[in-house]
């Protein structure tokens, strides 16, 4: 299906309408997410730089953007060297990425395809480089990593480059003792009334907001890493271990988890990365809260250990499930009324 | 069907999953938006000072809640005399709700039904009493009025009540030329690239967000009043006339709207209300602003007047299609300048 058919179909649907309300009716939904997304200055201008870096890798070559949004990776792409590039979208803004691809003066280099990848027929059969911002909350909420190795799989050429190609999650202890406390203490007294069956219910849903790093008590500890040229689908599905170490007398109220980005830097230079961590500068991928049901009172040196599962869940394979198992290990003062063992189990969704 | 029915329906679709697993995914979707809505105290103490004022005229009587959510306006009226309560909600949080019905020992006074009001056979014949917390965005954008007026046609009694009965939408106009100019500016230079194809697209979406009251600089004016009592379908697609008049040297970018609520109050006490304008305490509904085309350039005494028009999207009944054309008419110092006359549209989705 190539997008003029679409663009077609499309205004079939609306033929009783007159060309300025079809115009009006495009429904370019959800274009706040692509305001947000551009305005991730992080994010964008690491896409940016990686491809700049790389313009000598980029010159000539035939390049897929999946999931391609209002076209902007595809323009970098195209502006610096590319003989032609690819950008695939299911959604409706592919119509506003025609419109800049041509405003632009990309209209001979970059051609936009509208649906899902594995339907659709690419003018090229392979490609030298794919470019994909797929990443979502927690690296794999929502993500759309499957598509991405899907087309590696049926694209991509021997030796061909992915950017990004090199993600890691990563996990730390945080104090969040007061917030932890109102949020649950909350259903204790609703209106006068006991709304307590509500705690479990927010406890296993892990939150994604900003943290400041200064409640961050913890060494951390890189839960997994990605690499995207030889990661399989089924590696998603994963069970990692992690040990992390009390970095001064606290509450750990909860765990922190974040991702890092590293682009390929086939020639040598040192590679772009980016990091989504409250240490680094704020992107709109924040970081996720895991509250803990334990609140553990740690010392420096205290070790909590542990086993994080994630997997898609069964019903919904766009809801996560995550399990944790941990063992707090106190040491010196009390350290046995300390220690802890614990499960917890979250969804995102 | 009754909610014993829909309970075993979900079961079943998860008879492979253990019981303790049927509980984890017992879907609560969205659970933060009751925590919202239950934290937004103005909301939440209006509905019950409204129904505790009025419990003289609760006692005894059928109450029936539409889109009961947790259940919290059930509860209220049960507390408050109610003989029996029916909360009706499609959402999967009246299995929460049943919990905490029995939890708080109104087992026996409330009757919890799953599904869509126009589908199911309520318990009792008719009601006396309807209380509904169906407003959205913008009063009208995705909100229950429908199935409340629904819900009256064919339960409530003659003389029967509506809680609340009176809403109406009002409209000022904002001063807010950085935040707007920014917005706007952004997309002549994305990275390089001009995406000004995107400028008319968020002009016509209005924004729901925080409006200091110091950035209103006109009179305000009521567009529209509903009474739940008597009001149609059809009354919802309407075309309201507007007369506001600057009250300062400023700069007029937008118009503002918020609606103000009123509960009945037929025993001659003060009837119970609640605004969400910008000079009334913050609530989750915030405030509706449309950014015009023109910034106005005001002095004291200029009026701005016209028409707004709104109706549900022919496409998708759920989004709002909002037209706006106005006449500024400035007055004194260099009024032909700056007098204008202009068209523009919105859509809320």
């Amino acid at each position: 299906m190539s997008n003029k058919t679409t663009v077609t179909e499309s205004a079939t649907d609306k033929q009783t309408l007159s060309q300025t309300e079809q115009h009006y009716f495009n429904s370019y939904d959800h274009y706040g997410i692509h305001e947000e997304m551009l305005q991730d200055t992080v994010r964008t201008l690491s896409y940016r730089n990686a491809i700049m870096q790389n313009k000598d890798l980029f010159k000539d070559k035939i390049v897929l953007d999946v999931g391609c949004g209002t076209g902007i990776l595809s323009m970098f792409a195209a502006k610096n060297g590319a003989k032609h590039v690819i950008g695939v979208d299911m959604s409706s803004i592919i119509e506003m990425a025609n419109k800049l691809v041509k405003l632009n003066g990309f209209e001979d280099k970059i051609t936009l395809l509208r649906g899902k990848l594995e339907d659709i027929e690419l003018p090229f059969p392979k490609v030298d480089i794919i470019i994909s911002e797929w990443m979502g909350y927690f690296l794999l909420y929502e993500s759309m990593m499957d598509t991405v190795l899907y087309a590696r799989d049926k694209y991509l050429v021997e030796g061909g480059l992915i950017f990004p190609d090199k993600c890691s999650i990563h996990i730390a202890g945080l104090e969040d003792s007061q917030y932890k406390s109102e949020k649950i203490n909350y259903w204790e007294d609703v209106y006068g009334f006991d709304y307590t069956p509500f705690i479990p219910l927010i406890m296993r849903e892990p939150i994604v907001d900003i943290v400041e790093n200064v409640n961050v008590n913890t060494t951390r500890s890189q839960l997994i890493e990605f690499d995207l040229n030889t990661v399989k689908l089924s590696d998603l599905d994963f069970k990692a271990s992690f040990t992390i170490q009390a970095k001064r007398e606290d509450w750990i109220n909860g765990l922190i988890s974040w991702f890092d980005i590293e682009f390929p830097s086939p020639e040598g230079k040192k590679p772009i990365t980016f990091s989504t961590g409250p240490h680094a500068p704020y992107t709109h991928w924040k970081q996720t809260v895991f509250y803990l049901k334990d609140d553990l009172e740690c010392e420096k040196g205290d070790i909590l250990e542990g086993h994080l599962t994630c997997s898609p869940n069964k019903m919904n394979n766009r809801d996560l499930d995550i399990y944790l198992d941990y063992e707090f290990i106190a040491k010196g003062v009390d350290s046995e009324r300390r220690s802890k063992k614990n499960k917890n189990q979250y969804i995102m969704h």
